[in-house]
């Protein structure tokens, strides 16, 4: 199939580029002496994951247990729940997991959740791994810094059907600060309680071997931290519009990692003498929680402005920029992937025209998942 | 199944309230002398469809050739695709559709597209239901009024395998003018140029028998227009929070139907102290276009912020307004209907407590479905 031929509106997927991603990150986490357990929020996808850990990656993130099923399902290791779960179907489903023999580790900031845990561990005869995730400023997930953390932490060291093995401190906050300066100050001030924790529970003889932090944004950033052992960069796989606004310690775009992942569409209508097009990408083609809006690969001549769910019009950005014709295909820019990718079933996944493979994106399903 | 043991985030449909509009609009629709085509871009499930024809409804409206599909695959009748295509797949697919027995009709607002459905038609020995589409100022799909519209009218009259049977014109731009009278004058003249191309085309002895028109903002205002003999409305079904600001004849509320879906959600985190809590429902549980945000049914002394892709934060909107605990379930408004529904699989249909059943959300796919 060629990437021309597909029905669209279709995620298209840059295999050279998506490699020389995976490839630069690996590297980086091998100079750093850091491991990676790199967020599968993004992609959804096993294959991708697979990719990541077959450069080194020690496991997959993952934000739901439904993408937990799936990196499991598709014999993936480490697979870290970075979500708090707190119903009881959930927590019987990651209990499940475990107990089949699926390498599963947990992310716990509440004792409700602790508890329940513990009581459903025992009852499956399993022990699960679990890292205790501190609220280092996000106002998520977490338990917040200080008495809380400590009473947490002990509270899951005497679980008897947990073991605590470290500590989760992600800073959503931080990952999006621009300029690298600032960015840098704001997640190493942000993460000093975390590296804080993990030295008073190995104080207190605790087994702390794991403090997981960073996005994409801070992939350099938290690697200086000598506490960090690893990290949960995702973004970095497509790196998406919204990430490149940020600049790097190179400048003010952050180009350390190449935007991999486009969406293509089709000119789908285009009346003479008018003076804009429409293509059949609009609300449901991506995801509108930023302020960026997408853009036309090779035509920084054309505006996009959302038409609804299924349109997008296309406007000259200066007077006499030629128009797309009927029929013409397009790809454009992702503002903000992870949502993006929710939105499809499938990824293209092509090498120049030539579509390679089809990859599902298995982790965006509900549970059970329907049969169609 | 009981309603508060759904895996969060849940789609979550209220039966009595769904069948109290689907009553309310049939009956609307009977008493006025029209034709109701509902628009199943809004529910992309062949259940309601099949609730809106058992109701009288003469057909079904669709956005996308999946839709088709699947509402065709599901026995509907009367199947229009209100959105151009322009590649060669999907006109292929909507002649196999129409040549395996499907009722189908499209509507063509460009020569590119007619010229090829007419060869595809021929192609497979068919002849396609055709409605004009005409562009009354939205400018989206559409032939432009005047002389535009009048070549395109020949030309779909003249094509060998197209059977032009009518006008479809939608006006986007007038479903959410806020106040009963502002929206009427605005529909009533938009729509003008349409009452008047299906007169030409009758005085050019063309079998012009169909003009569909209507979103849910203008149900009862396009439908005092005597040259109108179908509407398109959709939202209806459930009623979202971006329609219940425009207004009635009633009043400043659009209460002419009742808000039917929610997305139900657990709280996650709730530390001791804190002024907010968190729930699992964020930018993938609620679509993001519009911009209101969600509200929690029955606390309006709550305010929702969007916390990223899994997370939404509830805050106190008085001092002193107590929190949800952890643990709890919550029901949520949805401020638009359409992208909300695209997000999910499944919409849980329940009646009371009860979930009395699920139903897929069949027709949000991309094609061909992907096993699981």
């Amino acid at each position: 199939v060629c990437r021309a031929n597909l029905p669209t509106p279709a995620l298209v997927l840059d295999l050279d580029r998506l490699e020389a991603n995976l490839d630069r990150m690996a590297e980086h986490v091998r100079a750093c002496g850091k491991s990676l357990r790199p967020h599968a929020k993004t992609h959804k996808c096993p294959e991708i994951a697979r990719r990541q850990v077959a450069r080194g990656a020690i496991g997959i993130s993952v934000a739901t247990v439904a993408e937990a099923e799936a990196m499991v399902a598709a014999g993936l290791p480490g697979v870290l729940l970075t979500s708090p779960i707190v119903d009881q179907p959930k927590i019987d489903r990651m209990v499940t997991l475990k107990a089949r023999g699926g390498d599963v580790l947990l992310a716990v900031g509440h004792p409700f959740e602790a508890d329940r845990l513990d009581e459903a561990a025992g009852a499956a005869g399993v022990t699960l791994d679990i890292l205790l995730d501190l609220d280092v400023g996000d106002r998520r997930t977490g338990v917040p810094v200080g008495k809380p953390a400590l009473a947490l932490a002990r509270r899951l060291a005497e679980a008897r059907h947990l073991r605590l093995i470290g500590v989760q401190a992600y800073s959503g906050l931080s990952s999006h600060v621009v300029g690298h300066d600032d960015r840098r100050r704001h997640s190493h001030q942000t993460l000093a309680p975390a590296v804080d924790l993990l030295d008073q529970l190995r104080r207190w003889g605790l087994d702390a071997r794991i403090l997981s932090v960073a996005s994409t944004g801070t992939y350099d950033i938290d690697a200086e931290l000598p506490g960090v052992t690893e990290l949960q960069c995702g973004s970095y796989v497509f790196l998406d519009q919204d990430y490149q606004r940020i600049g790097s310690r190179r400048g003010d775009r952050f180009a350390d990692f190449t935007p991999s992942l486009t969406v293509l569409a089709t000119v789908i209508n285009a009346q003479p003498g008018l003076d804009w097009v429409l293509v059949d990408a609009g609300i449901k083609a991506f995801a509108t929680d930023v302020a960026a809006l997408p853009e036309v690969v090779g035509r920084p001549d054309l505006l996009y402005k959302r038409r609804g769910d299924e349109f997008g019009q296309l406007f000259p950005a200066q007077p006499g920029a030629p128009l797309p014709e009927i029929g013409d295909r397009l790809e454009f820019t992702i503002p903000h992937c992870d949502p993006t990718v929710n939105l499809y079933d499938r990824i293209h996944a092509v090498r120049g025209d030539r579509v390679e493979a089809v990859w599902p994106i298995t982790a965006r399903r509900e549970f059970p998942p329907l049969t169609s």
